[in-house]
């Protein structure tokens, strides 16, 4: 029996969307009022579900509160209050829209699941704007 | 890498399930209060959600304020403050089901959606009551 | 020891907003949308608080089962499911804003709380705004 | 024209995490504080959610209300207000985690639900930890 | 200037409505299913606020990082996966109705929180049910 | 009739706590990870209200477009999007903690909003953070 077991947590951080490559004109264009170079930021909520078989002995697909620490470790300690262009590595070449900090999440926590399960990440950048991966 | 961006949106309006070639009695025994002809209405939320790949310039699946800009114009400025019965189109013949309301959201965005993306519609008729579309 | 209890319902109505005696031009430009003559809707959630001793016997205030019973009758009994113009006597000559129905649900439940309490409805006409009324 | 609806739901309960076939030490190892022997309790909230055919003629893939209602007599009525390990048969000898409890809730609407369409159920044991099962 | 800062928390508690010095039948009759004798159980969603000046140095009435030290000290370990009744000394006594909790954890706090300033506890035993105390 | 009106907007921001004419330790024993140098960021969500009498003829305390209005104009244009240290004059010499950036938004809104009627402002930080000013 297969079940979903998803977590909340969350985060804040500021950001700003350009690409180095591009002008400032092209940048204002292409990403508006998020390309400000003085940064703008978002509380970020997370949502990280595994799927995976139920383990008859204890119940659990995977116990919550080692989900909840791993999230706090691999995401939480790395991301929370930081300025996401310039003090997290992997956004030094690539540009953090919500779609691409999921991927990054993802990548962070997937050598830590159960290679037989399943792993998501969803994340709000806003109570309206929100992205879903799954690998 | 195949993200899924997600967008809310609300708009409200009047509606009344019932069917022209059925009596008032099976009306009322098939939509009950939903049937009263003097109208009631819901606060509808809506949440938009486009799945593909990230583009690897941008790092987006999609602009998020076009999507935004796509859905004001498409479904809320059409559907916002108005009584679906008598005046939305679609509605004439076609009863306002929550079912019914989200196919139809989902047609007039298709065809503004890039054709290798997909394309899901969530309608929340109240708090505890929705429908999930995806063609 | 004073303490406020509060209950959350809902219910779901139709309404327009005009008077009867203005022109439909005064009408559209001081309601706007609002004024649409075929009605639109929400999904008013409302919450009701009764703030008073607490009876040292039973440790309640006032009965929550109580509370929710009493609101069912009062008022979503009343306005669920209603064209608020059309069906509910109070609006025949009252213009159905937030203000105005928040005020007619609170002389509603009035009578039916111990006159030592104090009464405060709040109603959400739809999740960006509400309104506050404590008589 | 596939649609899935969805309901909201709630109930509390009391439970505790524990295996009668381990001794205490183990029991706390593995489920922590869930495994004070007083208990502890949470309001559950749930969503079922049916997957199937829009009836063209009713426009509902099924009505809410009789899903409203089946989920009160199966699943409302039987744990609302209990202690899921001491009076709910089905966890007299199965951990009442909320994987475990998703799948009880999903193996009693499942034979009321048309063959046709598919069953999912949702189940947030609080608002930050969820699990999904679908069958 | 004064200013109110508030800061939400959570735990999960099992209980029981009754008095001990009351017979069965009238436990039932007042406490209905809260009377059950295996105890039910709530997430408890709690805000806590305090209104005071401003400090002009720091910009903080009271440092939320403390305030949040505070309640997990004073509240959330002391209730946190608890069975009220019989492992909380302020109920051996008390019925653990919301109100009666609320001024509990009230009076936990105050004695901790600068006398100049004012304590608000509101506690949320259900979404819909919800109690406020300020001393 | 006093009724209060409330009305939700929101804007996210970069910002950063500390003080000019405090050292760096200092600033990161009081202020934490709140300082730093890179700057974080939220998204904020602000509740504004307006108390006052019902406008015997509209039936409105105010009109919610209005207040709509307004608070893009002076609120969200200003400060949606934005670093508050460096570029919102306000916060040149000012913490932008959430006490003050309340006390800020309620200024900018004071000399707009009648004088028979009070304001009241409620800004989240964080969906656990949140403080409340009056004037």
């Amino acid at each position: 029996m297969k079940v979903k077991i998803s977590r909340k947590a969350h985060f804040n951080a500021a950001h700003r969307l350009y690409r180095k490559d591009w002008d400032h004109a092209k940048n204002e264009r292409i990403f508006g009022k998020c390309n400000n170079p003085n940064f703008h930021g978002h509380n970020y909520e997370l949502i990280v579900s595994v799927n995976g078989e139920i383990d008859a002995e204890t119940g659990f697909v995977m116990d919550m509160k080692v989900l909840k620490d791993l999230i706090k470790e691999e995401v939480e300690d790395v991301l929370d209050h930081k300025n996401l262009n310039l003090e997290v590595p992997e956004f030094e070449e690539l540009n953090p829209t919500a779609e691409n900090i999921a991927v990054v999440i993802w990548d962070k926590l997937r050598p830590h699941i159960d290679s037989n399960n399943e792993l998501e990440v969803v994340l709000y950048e806003t109570p309206r704007n929100f992205v879903t991966y799954s690998g």
